[in-house]
């Protein structure tokens, strides 16, 4: 390690939030750098991911115990992918200087054997080849946010030639890249978005047939069928909750809805999701709804780097990040994805690139 | 036509029940014997079939416009499929005596052109080989109800040996015949019913390997991890309502979830099915559940029909049906079944067998 007197930054969570989270329920603990033991090594941040699924495992154990998302105790460091790079090691299959995404929580530095945050997620620390682009893409298009978007439109979705692919949360992280995936495989690709901006950014900038502003209740139903005037194919659901309902009548028959988040509904207890039940709507037109986790394609992940990154240097795949500098600064910036602040994938800048 | 002096008889319906169908709703009418045009030919009904899909078309049309299952309107003939011997022909396709199996309606005689009910039904008239046994069978196990359990388990289900399917409607006809396709694969099966009898019906004749009584809602929980100790794999759902939002707890990681009916709520429009939204499971546990429309397999029937047959003469396949005699007695016999008042397949005996 290059400096022996670096201090390590963590960010903790102090209570559950109710909703949306406030900045009280985190608090910034600084402690000296662990050091690694045989078989460990000690990685350096550089960006950290800021995803929902944090929020899922805000919950308090109490009200959600044995739901999916284990919940992070009080006083420990939050969960989040990072992407940093080794300073110090004792494992041989990693080497100073290598660069590295794995789930090692909102903090500056980390000591990990290599196996990732395997209670909760098959894929242990990826490997991050730093000649293809910024190491931020690792975290974004080209990692987990894309990965996600990839496979679910392509092996769950099965999206063909000219269907209609329906996006929520377009304008994020992974919706921006679902529907710019979409339209390279021949598809309508139309992005649910909540302000004029994030509209612009999906049509104009990322070439998006149409984009909904969902936020608009009343007009909801008829802007969706002016946007989708053949119906929807494919929903790719990271929201759920009263949008859900509204969207299931402009499914089509033998439609696929691809369910990969409830933003909506994480601070409900899953037996509290009360809402419209889709089964008559599955049934009537034959729908297949569907849960997605990415790591269940860790395998796969080679695969659609390669074909993305030919898209991206094609020009057909564009991303855009939000990044936030410094650690300090997670929780707001976490607050601030939540409700709705970002356009492209939300990061945290946790410390310089490495020095070539 | 051998008998020019025969009339036919007709049940109508004569108003939308609300709820269970009462006596009232129905109306028997008596009329001349129709007689075919060209291209057209005469059947003489046999066998009756009542289904709960029927109930979904009783519907308002001003109430449920533009749902699944076109509604009947009312003073003209409810809906069904019938068993019958064609007995007087101008379609070449249909010579006299020829046994057919069509959605000809609760009436004795009908006139058709050998393509159904095709605006609601892919499938037209099935011919049907007496040699294969009782006439009955076409309209149960070796009909639309024997090909529902027979598809939805293998095509949507993908049942695979050592998982537990929890089949709904046990002692019906459909899910009669799923638990015992369920065991032939290697499957624990599970049935759902709401008495004893049917209880001791589906495990000691039928042989499931457990029921589970539906009706105790407080035991209901204890009941199902008992009969179910490793969790649901497949669920066959033809009955919806606050039954499936208890069922979801229980399913396995990748479980499958089979929407077939949805009895509970066929009384309510499709936007006022409340209750609890399945996608937290649906994502939690990666469930894919999907929408399964019998006549999708028409092409495929003949398939399920051969080894269904082989499984009935090696004994491994049973069957119970519950025939009421005389098409005026199909309304009451139709509520009784909606009511569970039947075991196996609910059937009215329309007219006599063919004299050899």
């Amino acid at each position: 390690m290059s400096d022996n007197s670096a201090q390590n930054k963590q960010v903790q969570l102090v209570s559950y939030p109710r909703g949306l989270p406030q900045e009280s329920d985190f608090r910034i603990v600084r402690a000296p750098v662990q050091r690694p033991r045989d078989g460990e090594f000690l990685v350096r941040g550089i960006f950290l991911s800021l995803d929902p699924w944090q929020r899922l495992r805000m919950r308090d154990p109490a009200a959600f115990r044995g739901q999916y998302g284990t919940p992070v105790l009080l006083n420990s460091v939050v969960p989040g992918a990072v992407v940093g790079e080794v300073v110090e090691t004792r494992n041989p299959a990693f080497r100073v200087g290598e660069i590295v995404e794995a789930k090692l929580g909102w903090q500056c530095y980390a000591v990990t054997d290599g196996a990732g945050d395997r209670k909760d997620d098959a894929a242990g620390i990826v490997k991050v080849d730093p000649s293809r682009g910024s190491l931020s893409t690792a975290l974004g298009v080209l990692g987990r946010t894309g990965m996600t978007a990839y496979f679910s439109l392509l092996d769950v979705g099965r999206i063909r030639q000219g269907e209609t692919v329906l996006v929520s949360t377009a304008a994020g992280a992974t919706g921006s890249v679902a529907g710019q995936i979409a339209r390279i495989e021949g598809c309508r690709a139309v992005g649910l978005v909540g302000t004029a901006e994030k509209m612009r950014f999906v049509v104009d900038e990322l070439g998006f047939d149409a984009a909904v502003d969902y936020r608009d209740e009343d007009g909801l139903d008829r802007a969706l069928s002016e946007a989708c005037p053949q119906g929807v194919d494919v929903y790719l659901d990271l929201v759920g909750g009263d949008l859900a309902d509204r969207i299931l009548r402009h499914m089509n028959d033998r439609g696929r809805w691809v369910v990969i988040g409830h933003i909506a509904d994480y601070d409900k207890p899953i037996d509290a999701h009360v809402g419209l039940r889709p089964q008559g709507y599955i049934l009537g037109r034959r729908l297949r709804m569907e849960g997605f986790v990415v790591h269940d394609y860790a395998a796969r992940f080679p695969e659609a780097v390669s074909r993305m990154s030919a898209w991206m240097s094609e020009g057909r795949l564009r991303y855009r990040e939000h990044v936030t500098k410094g650690l300090e600064n997670a929780p707001r910036a976490f607050i601030d994805m939540l409700s709705g602040g970002n356009i492209g994938k939300a990061l945290v800048r946790v410390g310089p690139d490495p020095v070539p």
